[in-house]
């Protein structure tokens, strides 16, 4: 018998891309709030959601440095686990809920992939950075505090799809603001079968669950962020018009849960 | 509305990590044929294949340099979708059919991994190399005729996971003892949902259909093959026992369809 | 006592970045001719070398897939030293002669970084692409022939820089017109103590020496080139103003010399 | 004329592999003291320094993670910038100095094998990884804190080259012992010129001169450390025959200068 939560599965189940749920997760932030254009945004949102009526064009940018575990100490296997991401996050409406809603999303590892896909997060590979924070004082050091610069970066495929700029102004105790949405992704697995190209097999709104969201340091600023074109991308369509505060904070949670909304493929 | 065979999906479905069937490849081709532990081969197959019993242990192994393309160019973004490839194909048999079952399969491209995953090819990221035949002569040329060698590895996670030689003796008209049986992989997309994490929501024995395929150039030779031991894998438990004979060839062919042979999940 | 024929020098000369000449290589080219602002190649242009007064402004890129090998089999190693690159030429005179300098140079791997320094080819890191030909015929196979195109592009630290398309019109018995000039480069190497940061150690104008040049399969052909502006790089400041030929060939040469024309640093 | 610390040199000297010193260096660092055969080390010694008559066989390994600036807020650069490192330093005598000498290692950024290779570190690429300290409480938060658990690992060209794991028992206040000795290395530039290849222009046994160096949270702790065999490096003849105290810190210094002690090629 097959052992593993994700291909491949083998017989001691090791090799699979991804180990079981729970997943826990550990990261540093940094993140651009932004307004794009309402009629571009409307149209990246999947069946089912629809524009916030009150804040349709509202987005978050975020690129985050993570950590990942499972049950089997895969932190001290960081050449594996320990991976970079970038994504966007929409503003949108799930009947009468505030959701929010990811279009893009880039990793730099496959085992992050291999959970995304299943948690309906679209992810591509990318290549991304984030200017770090570190102990010992140093003009490289970028302590946490004001007047403080971060840059951040993705690429995909020798692209480069966004950067952002974030200078740290003052310490924010509640930070909900830019975490008071739950995220709504769609499981879409495609079929091959000869005339079941457009009919997936898997193609579920779900709503994300996260056990022990914790957010510290949080820090709000000026920001920058820009979404160059990119060939083979869309995220350009969807460019800041105005920026909002720019945050650097850490977070933490962990997932063994999904919800699923609406199954299409039913 | 959104558009894209695959995540991501967008108004212009130019994101998708992969374009729609039919997809068309071109490759060159380092491989050995090995004789592993049929005991170990055995806890390899899925649910739905049993071990050939003529030929259990009898295996392939493959490095692939291949160049895709759908049906807008896209071998002119060699960026984006030129990748190489590493896997294993194990003799197995489908009730009374002799099929090959690919139980670990690495790329280092993401289109190429979303489409592995919906034939069923349980892919992981890697970092591949063979060597190649060049037009202009050289030391470094390595011609395509008796006496050439060709080496080639592959590395998942910084980790050698195979390795292999190949030395050209001579040129073999028909190639079909390497390439005569159809390839069965499992479709597998997990669910996420509390209680379901044993209940994947895919989980399908699928027979590969291939459009077109040519096989050129095919030389046979003398080889050698090792599966290094390495964390987080289990390719080393099929590590080769006996070598067979090594070859290097070019190969081609279309994919537009999928065989679903049964469906467990329903 | 240490061996190595460059760093790091090690008991059995085995760990050195580059194995000691003669170096043989052979590769496969996308490349473009094109004439930049006469003004603006000047100003590339190291000390020792002068516009050519005929030519100013007319220049090559060039796209390469590489494979080397030393007196070891290195090119049985290709996970070693394989190699993808990309540069571009300036024509220059060096008194009287007319020569090709390089003021930018792209490669994948630090084995190949590590010759070009010693070169005088100024290398820095980056992913390079080209559409590839194959030997079985498919739609993907991009053969050498009228009408077939090929893509290459060149990106740094995650920005493209350079992109390239050539579509094949006509074989060319004689490629000399792209090969006929040779090239110029400057070995130069910082000193760190403090007060010399401005006198290099090393700083001499130096001309290649190729043995055995081949070139075969030269096609010439319809080209664009771009060079989009990137951080932390000045090769947008070289940008076409007219395309030339396009061309796609393979190349090999062997080298074990280098003729030093001026030592600026005596 | 042509600016820049390094090559390339351009007309506005942004494209060079390093911008001029000083260079400010703030990291994490994860590593392991350690003992090897005092006949092996004593082999990978250069001219101009003996085994340490006291302490010959003993040595560290560390991991860092590095953020890097010069003066022009290289830090918000972090896709170019940021960079992970591998090395050793063995234990040895300059006259009756203490020193150490590094002689192996690695980094995953061009910018960082450029300024190595002028301050004389044997700098080669390499993929490295350290388990993380995230301020988000978390099971992947991995805190610096007694009987947390930190893994790392190196590689090259796809092959493990190096594994520690380092389980933390107490904080230490004065980390003298693990850096009490200057670095001494050699700078060293090769002719290609016939008749020269064993002839460098720069040969040079220096000594690093660091700045303002700070080190903070130092934990000492359990530790184990394994030097896997690999093709084309040297590093094994180096493994550890006894382990010695592990460690995890933070450091920073900055860098404008350096010592030369002995030049060999004059």
């Amino acid at each position: 018998m097959l052992l593993g939560y994700t291909m491949p599965r083998s017989p001691l189940g090791r090799a699979a891309a991804s180990p079981p749920p729970p997943w826990h997760y550990s990261s540093d932030i940094v993140g651009v709030e932004f307004w794009t254009d309402p009629d571009a945004a409307r149209f990246f949102l999947p069946r089912g959601l629809k524009p916030d009526p009150k804040t349709s064009g509202h987005a978050v940018a975020m690129f985050l440095d993570w950590q990942f575990t499972g049950e089997q100490d895969e932190l001290l296997y960081p050449e594996r686990y320990q991976y970079r991401e970038f994504f966007v996050l929409l503003d949108a409406a799930w009947g009468d809920a505030a959701v929010a809603y990811c279009p893009f999303i880039y990793v730099d590892n496959d085992s992050a992939l291999a959970r995304g896909w299943i948690q309906g997060f679209p992810k591509k590979l990318g290549s991304i950075f984030q200017t770090r924070s570190f102990a010992a004082p140093s003009a490289a050091a970028a302590p946490v505090r004001a007047g403080s610069k971060f840059g951040a970066s993705a690429s995909a495929h020798g692209q480069r799809i966004a950067t952002a700029r974030v200078t740290l102004r003052e310490s924010v105790a509640d930070p909900a603001v830019m975490f008071n949405r739950p995220t709504v992704n769609v499981r879409y697995f495609s079929r091959l079968s000869a005339g079941r190209h457009d009919d997936p097999a898997v193609n579920e709104l779900v709503m994300s669950i996260t056990d022990n969201q914790r957010i510290v340091d949080f820090w709000s600023g000026d920001a920058d962020l820009r979404f160059p074109e990119a060939q083979g991308e869309e995220l350009h369509a969807l460019a800041p018009l105005r920026i909002g505060a720019g945050f650097r904070c850490s977070m933490s949670y962990s997932v063994s849960d999904l919800r699923v909304l609406e199954d299409f493929a039913a």
